[in-house]
């Protein structure tokens, strides 16, 4: 058992989680125990209709590969980039899914014959990451993959601040001479540990260009040396943000770097370090000791969608009270 | 009236809030409606003992001013720089102040024979502020004065993180290449926008080096036009940090440096357009609508601290149950 999520009235066993990529979608079936049953990727389509069928797809091959019908799920949770309105379920801007407007959790709702709800992916992966550790105070889910944003769960609850914006700290400048970001501004957190900034920085050919820039680097290439620093150094500078800003207990970081695993994790690690030897403030903060590493393949993004499509929703509870 | 605040058990019709500063105390006599019925200034005392006399002092003299007995004040609360235990009302390491570690609360209380509160003097400062400005959901307390530290409440609660650290952005550095920090980091946000910090960095006579430095820019001065920019994007960096990490709906601007004014005001709100205006991102954002700036010796300081003086701890509410 990974952590118990909420029963639904209907009873039945089953709750899906699908956590929405540009490329790819990760499924997982859930139990009300929080054991994973099955889980499966699958690609994503382009656009708006493409990610809908996409979604009723991996919702439907999960099931042949789990062994139960379309009719034991009781609720389905999709966390997708974009601005999502989680009370309608729609889902605005995901430029990567060529996604301008789209009403997520009515469509595939409709089609599936099953509530949907829909939570930005960094948001869902966040409160998944909280569950499977069982964090129970605060904690801020840090992703470093194309982009950084963080999530911040306080309670088991997702905290998103007056407009949506908690845990941006991708977009804070740390460095007016630094390197142009997409966003327009100037160095920031994003420059540095973004894989995609990190990439175009590179600019060499490869699959997996962070970890070719960590090979280089180890090999003695002092250009990768310098974007290897900037990445363990962006890192440790979100870390940074979100303690001395929310100041949440622990930051888990998550996403596509995870991939890099202990030399990520050591990395960050030793740029706190170094800060906190220069500065008895930053010292007694014990940064490095607040932060974890989620594996690389873990199933957070996906699980915390399951928990978002298993929660009810405020307003459907005072209706049924 | 500015804002109710809560009546004791005791009935008594006076709260009083102390606001203790490196060289003076802000101290003020509140109604149960809010209104302020008696205010002074007095200077504070160095050393662990001479603090606690010169609060009893003032107390004594605010009694004097407004024409009410001691025995008609329900409770004193005291905002303090340095670390403070909000549950016991202990001080420690207020280094301006010559105190170390302090039971504040318990010899105060005894010796006034009146319940008293203590806490961070910003985070007072910072409910103070959502009080008299009848903020009701977030905000952050800005504190532009010799360092540079914010507050954060919500829901006109004081929110202070895990480990009491949330707001504390005068520590985030925002440039690798900036002036060393007292707090042994380079291009900290209190480097920028400090008044103590502005002040070693202009090192000219002066009482009030801030304004001078933006008279002498005013005259054409460059070195003083480089410390004013600094000033107005480190003010920016501050609250962009307050809102992409905590999102608060609203930054106010408080502190010593609020004696600058409009020009404080307009500077920090063009500082936040030009960088809208290079980020789309930014942009969405309107933060030069969210922030606002108290007016030049506004009392938000020690009225905050009359607020939770007049609070009673969750602990007693429970025990009274």
């Amino acid at each position: 058992m990974t952590g118990a999520i909420p029963v639904g009235l209907s009873g039945r066993p089953v709750r899906v989680g699908l956590d929405v990529g540009g490329t790819k979608i990760d499924a997982v079936a859930v139990s009300p125990d929080g054991d994973i049953l099955a889980r499966l990727r699958r690609p994503t389509g382009w656009g708006e209709e493409a990610v809908v069928v996409s979604i009723i797809d991996a919702v439907d091959a999960l099931a042949v590969d789990g062994g139960f019908a379309r009719s034991a799920v009781e609720s389905v949770g999709v966390g997708i980039p974009g601005l999502v309105d989680a009370d309608t379920g729609r889902v605005l801007h995901a430029v990567n899914l060529g996604v301008e407007s789209l009403d997520l959790a009515g469509l595939a709702g409709r089609q599936l014959g099953i509530p949907v709800r829909v939570e930005n992916d960094v948001k869902a992966a966040a409160l998944g990451a909280a569950v499977l550790r069982g964090v129970d105070g605060s904690m801020a889910y840090l992703n470093l993959g194309t982009g950084v944003a963080a999530g911040i769960v306080i309670d088991g609850t997702i905290w998103r601040g007056a407009r949506g914006t908690a845990g941006e700290v991708g977009h804070l400048s740390v460095d007016p001479n630094g390197r142009l970001c997409g966003c327009g501004q100037r160095g920031c957190i994003e420059t540095f540990c973004g894989g995609g900034a990190l990439a175009r920085a590179w600019d060499r050919p490869g699959a997996l260009p962070v970890r070719d820039i960590l090979d280089a680097a180890e090999a003695g290439d002092e250009r990768a040396a310098g974007l290897r620093a900037d990445l363990f150094h962006g890192a440790a500078a979100a870390v940074r943000a979100l303690v001395l800003s929310a100041d949440v207990e622990r930051v888990i970081i998550g996403g596509g770097l995870t991939s890099l695993g202990e030399r990520l994790f050591a990395g960050v690690r030793r740029a706190l370090q170094t800060g906190a030897e220069a500065s008895p403030f930053m010292r007694s903060l014990h940064l490095d000791d607040r932060i974890e590493l989620l594996p690389a393949g873990s199933p957070a993004a996906a699980f915390g969608a399951a928990v978002v499509g298993a929660t009810t929703p405020s307003k459907e509870i005072v209706s049924h009270g």
